[in-house]
């Protein structure tokens, strides 16, 4: 099973400052490509957070994913925290060095410069992604992580697709719960069904079912169930 | 220090079907509370993840709050979960019992008789949030969690209120780098500045530079000099 970790990096996600976007774009594009995304850990700019959480996150994924914290202010540091999580120094990647100073020629200046440094021994991928070890150093800006994270998938693992289908019920969980820890009983262990409420607080209206699967027929057949099921409740 | 880690628990945030938005609201009313949110953790619907990142998280934060799992559902595996990472057993809460009783009167069946287990020797807050040492375990559903916590702040510690203040410029922070970080190790300890590129992947518009502390009158310092800074940049 390939699975990926993602880490979101920054004070302004822990502070309330910014709404996350990059946790779900990642899962989506996970989901298609097959990867299983295990897990996710946000933590605030500091070095002894980061380099714990690559480190475990490193060791028991195929992939991690990190985001924010690669500019060129004193609170950017996450190229040389994942540099010390692989006990690694931090240098200047030269090849990344003469991409940006290509890209800014006589504009460049010693922070921009400080942008080409990576990880001794770090890989870089297009649209200036450092690879070190199994972990990929992407950017905060959801827009620039898209860009980022879609140039890179191509050179990643994949496997069949996780497929997933809803049947969305005008009723209520608790009026659907035990039969359906009995359908969940009797499904096949390559299917999983999620049970999610959906409307406010003292207005829930219903419950989306969802079952996922890389086995497009084996969930063709629970859907069917699962319909079946609400069917019965609602008839 | 007061601290508090968020435990966000359910595969529809990891499988991208769901885009949380749990952890900026803790996150913002922990700040005015002056609760410093150290980190936070995503995991799946499976027990194995929820006692690690239970244990680990409680052994390190004066809080823990969790989202989701806490339904009638075989996905529905918090309370379980967090029973097993304190080694008590999941037992039937009498007294949130008698408040479903009560509240579905004739409607209450197995299901939602399932909703009063919580690990053995959990005080039950308002709003039906259960206490383990220091884990409260909390609604997936945002304006459910919402109306829980906010029932639950004002018996929780609190300290004074972490204060932020923005300044936008519109000026490229590889352009500021240099002077921020040199303004940066001149600003008290009790103040920390982030600086945040707005815009979006190849039009970036300028910085936010964000200064928080718990002294409003150093803060309004840094406030200035960051302004000045800007100023002199734009001038």
């Amino acid at each position: 099973m390939i699975t990926a970790a993602v880490l979101l990096i920054g004070d302004e996600l822990l502070s309330g400052r910014t709404q996350d976007a990059n946790l779900n774009y990642i899962a989506n594009r996970c989901q298609e490509r097959g990867i299983v995304l295990a897990e996710c850990r946000v933590v605030p700019d500091t070095e002894d957070a980061i380099v714990e959480a690559i480190r475990a996150l490193s060791a028991r994924n195929t992939y991690v994913f990190t985001t924010g914290g690669i500019g060129s202010t004193h609170d950017d540091i996450t190229a040389a925290s994942v540099a010390k999580a692989f006990n690694k120094p931090l240098v200047v990647h030269p090849e990344a060095l003469k991409l940006l100073e290509e890209y800014y020629g006589d504009n460049i200046n010693d922070a921009r410069r400080r942008m080409a440094r990576a990880p001794e021994g770090a890989a870089l991928h297009s649209k200036m992604v450092f690879q070190i070890e199994n972990v990929f150093i992407m950017a905060g800006i959801p827009t620039v992580m898209q860009g980022m994270l879609d140039a890179l998938l191509p050179v990643l693992q994949q496997d069949s697709p996780i497929l997933s289908v809803t049947v969305k019920a005008y009723v209520l969980e608790n009026e659907l719960a035990d039969e359906l820890n009995e359908l969940h009983l009797n499904t096949p262990k390559e299917v999983t069904i999620g049970s999610y409420p959906f409307g406010e607080a003292g207005k829930i209206k219903g419950t989306n079912l969802v079952a996922r699967s890389r086995d497009a027929q084996k969930l063709a057949i629970v859907r069917d169930q699962l319909q079946a099921l609400v069917d019965r409740k609602l008839g």
